[in-house]
């Protein structure tokens, strides 16, 4: 008899439910929920481009359909599949999206009141609206709490728990006034699918606590009540409505609630693991261990990295965290990212490409892959910048914006394209050297997200820019994947499940293809990575003397200035 | 009983012929040839994006055709139409477009030896092959000949005519080898309209000498022949088979060869002026007097100014010419401009605007314009280079390229047109700024040529952007209109024609539209101005410490050794 667990992927536009056989990690059946609010899920604001929030209904109905949807299937195509055999529930969510609660737990956009105030829903990770607050926080902690920053990289982001609360303090005072708890999407579904969504009760995840909310057992869990006070008066008594404790993965949040059981089609018997965001259980999905880099390539892309309690390890600047446990228990979790990768094609297909390419995206996709790949490393005489999103790591910036350079009267669209992929293998190779530079050796480098199976351009360029070789991961669903090895750990070995996640990861996990560098290109990369490396530090760092520094964010500030006068 | 006048214009992919009225300088009859030759008449090379050369057989087939067009119209459209009544015709032409010709004044492409050879064309205006011949020309004159770098700006072009011949000789020693002489496409046409090709006797234009030949009666003409060995071995020669003398366009080339006249049902009393570039010629058309600037706005861009001789005038760092008499004789010609303007746009909308602004690029313009036009200075974020295809003035660099910076995620095309527009607005201001900060104060700016007269919105821009009003010519053919007045001067006052330049501009030329600056947007694009200019400085300039400036180099050395090993 096998058992079976469920991964729930919670994603920027859609979610996901993904039915896994625990013997060997075959994917037996999937099924997404586009998410119907917003723009493709996203709530967004014309007068301000940095604003994105999420209608938490989404999730619910997103459960319902997605898990109905693989169990449906399930019964259909498997000989003898009784829902009883799903023994575990693993959660995973994009973060840091935190919302306010009220004191059942539920969202304060579900009130009646607030039920169109975007400050009152999901603050989205990528939503950049608390730029300013960003800063605040990083400019006290760097005078009172030197040591909340050294985990973090040295900058506290726009992205994370404290700049979203600290704005929603500050611009919406009648929702942070009905604020009974805030929490993070990875802890509230498991806190719903449980039936435990009473603030005080919900467990929170050390993931999402340590990477961005500057938890750590070190000083006794948050930010302590005097800097919170000293960031914003009154803030420090938000402090008790939200926690002391947080969990890593491998435990259990509850067993699935009876309402939940019903809807679903499932036994009460499920056990539910306490959340993590996709990106981590991305990486286990992708079979992550100490030496493996495990890249996330999606929209935006997550580095993710384990290093053993053994091991000595500096803090490194401008990576996002380090935090123990945050991707799996008994390993520090290492954390990098870039703002946008996807998005950036994504961006490019749907405004600049014409339909000389194809009159669907996918056809034009697929057009400019197939140009882009004859060309040759060097032969447009284009070099991109990658910030069109801002810069998450190592310069932790959000206020930095794109840039493309050597475009002449010939320059043709896949030209551009190949660019921005090439862009995009740049800043991974930042992120690459300033990991190993400060001590933790990269090994192997598994990809995995949806651009590292479907684009071998892709592949094939972060292999030659990098030098080394590039791993696809067997799963095309790794965050999906990793929840479910996640709710098998929860369910424990006796319910037919997993000890440890290494158990787990052992049968589960595995890679598919292997991208090996070409060295002709590899050299001819290194000059122009030389290129992309006086961009990146002229207009992303401060520096002595005749640098541009200011020039990205003086124009955003004058936009910004014209935008609100409008 | 009214007089006429034609005047010829050459373009980069087409000529114009035009029929003015000389009483009024009203136009009458206007026909257009587009070059049967190359990619819109312009031969190309995949393999180097730098070249781009003309097949003189197309300006035959144009004169046939657009003269016998406008004359047939006249004959249809106006009583009593005679074409005794044509007294002068007028040409102007792109330039330095120089070409090689055998003993006879025939191009080197038709003989049948070297017809396939782009050697043995017309070495277009905006032919980029010879910028290594170009530093080399400067670096010698800095060191031998001062003077000759003194009235062309500090810095000698590659799409001037020695750049050209010094290439010529060093890559195609078969086709240098038959050179009898090398002849300006401006001084060929009237040579060839009067029977006149034979290499000694050909006028040459002070216009097309001065500017671009280094030629000025300071010295006793072109560069002598020490330099020229100096340059190359053997160069030295060249110079007696070239010329010793040139003219201003208000002298008589000569009148119409019978066979001519023949073929283009016109009189044998026809005069024909000397030649001249076809901005040089725009002034004119455009009004051009002492005190204003008249900028003709097309593929690329001109600047035109004239300063009387009794007034003193520096040198102009920076600024493509000062020639005594290549306007208008008794003044001294300023020659500025920016390699590309419109060609920027069209670039734009013939490869990255989606046909969702409409499905032909007259549509997408209409689009792009209408949206960008609901723009506000600043909105988009956005700041870009006008430097797709080099800056010619006050940098005189061709290895430069375009710049975008500010993209973000939802950045749009109209955003990013009207970004180019903006670009090339401060590029214009860039170039005013540094002709009055060198004396010569600029009391009008008349805008002539395509864009000036078809968007409303780039006139607006400009006019925002340097905080002055902007005049929009009459004409909409000036360089046309300009030939036609010098034929109408050529003619002279006896045979119905006019005495002086300034006579037949006083009835021919006028303005029809005022755009004025508006004061809001004017102070917000001045601190756009300030980080256009910073970035300007930064990419363009040789800096003591932290400049970009090899940033464009490096990847266009990158980008032409990869094409070459390909």
């Amino acid at each position: 008899m096998s058992n079976f667990v469920l991964g729930l992927d919670f994603g920027t536009n859609s979610c996901r439910a993904l039915l896994v056989d625990l013997s060997d990690g075959r994917e037996l059946a999937s099924s997404v929920f586009a998410y119907p609010s917003g723009e493709a899920g996203v709530i967004v604001d014309p007068a301000d481009p940095n604003l994105a929030r999420q209608n938490p209904a989404d999730y619910l109905l997103g459960i319902e359909y997605t898990v109905r949807q693989v169990i449906g299937e399930a019964r259909r195509t498997l000989a003898d599949f009784s829902p009883d055999e799903v023994v575990g529930i693993g959660v995973d969510t994009t973060g840091s999206s935190p919302m306010p609660v009220d004191s059942y737990g539920m969202p304060l956009c579900f009130d009646e009141r607030f039920k169109d105030n975007p400050a009152a829903m999901v603050w989205l990770w990528k939503d950049h609206t608390s730029f300013a607050e960003a800063a605040r926080i990083t400019g006290l902690a760097a005078k009172m709490r030197l040591r909340y920053l050294a985990k973090i990289g040295g900058t506290y982001s726009s992205e994370w728990f404290w700049s979203k609360i600290l704005r929603l303090k500050d611009t919406a005072p009648e929702v942070y006034e009905a604020t009974a708890s805030v929490v993070e999407v990875c802890d509230w579904i498991p806190a719903l699918l449980t039936g435990e969504t009473m603030p005080g009760i919900i467990r929170r995840s050390v993931c999402a606590a340590g990477h961005k909310a500057m938890f750590s057992r070190e000083w006794g869990g948050l930010p302590d009540e005097e800097f919170l006070e000293a960031l914003s008066p009154g803030l420090g008594q938000l402090r008790a409505k939200l926690y002391d404790e947080a969990a890593t993965s491998d435990c259990r949040a509850g067993y699935l609630a009876p309402a939940w059981a019903n809807a679903l089609g499932l036994s009460e018997k499920t056990a539910v693991a306490v959340g993590a965001f996709d990106a981590h259980m991305g990486a286990v999905g992708a079979g992550v261990s100490p030496g493996t880099l495990v890249k996330i390539i999606g929209t935006s892309t997550c580095d993710v990295m384990i290093s053993p309690h053994d091991q000595q390890l500096q803090d490194i600047p401008g990576v996002c965290g380090i935090v123990d446990g945050s991707v799996i228990n008994g390993y520090f979790g290492i954390e990098a990212g870039q703002s946008a990768v996807g998005d950036i094609f994504l961006w490019f297909v749907n405004n600049l490409v014409p339909e000389s390419y194809g009159s669907t995206p996918d056809e034009r996709f697929r057009q400019l892959e197939l140009a882009a790949t004859q060309l040759k490393p060097g032969e447009s005489g284009l070099l991109a910048l990658d910030w069109n999103n801002g810069n998450r790591t190592i310069l932790v910036d959000v206020r930095l914006t794109g840039l493309l350079l050597g475009q002449t009267l010939h320059t043709r669209p896949h030209e551009i394209y190949r660019s921005l992929i090439e862009a995009t293998a740049y800043g991974a190779l930042v992120i690459i050297d300033r990991i190993e530079e400060y001590g933790v050796p990269i090994r192997e480098i598994v990809n995995c997200g949806g651009l590292a199976v479907r684009s071998p351009l892709l592949m094939q360029i972060y292999a030659d820019i990098t030098g080394r070789p590039m791993k696809v991961s067997r799963s095309e669903q790794t965050p999906a994947l990793g929840a479910a090895i996640f709710g098998a750990v929860a369910a424990g070995k006796e319910a037919g499940g997993y000890a440890t996640v290494e158990d787990a990861q052992r049968t589960m996990t595995g890679t598919r293809t292997t991208y090996l560098p070409d060295q002709d290109a590899h050299a001819v990369y290194a000059r122009l990575y030389a290129l992309y490396h006086q961009l990146h530090d002229a207009f992303g760092t401060p520096r002595w003397s005749g640098g541009l520094y200011n020039a990205m964010k003086d124009l955003l500030t004058l936009r910004d200035e014209v935008r609100k006068a409008t």
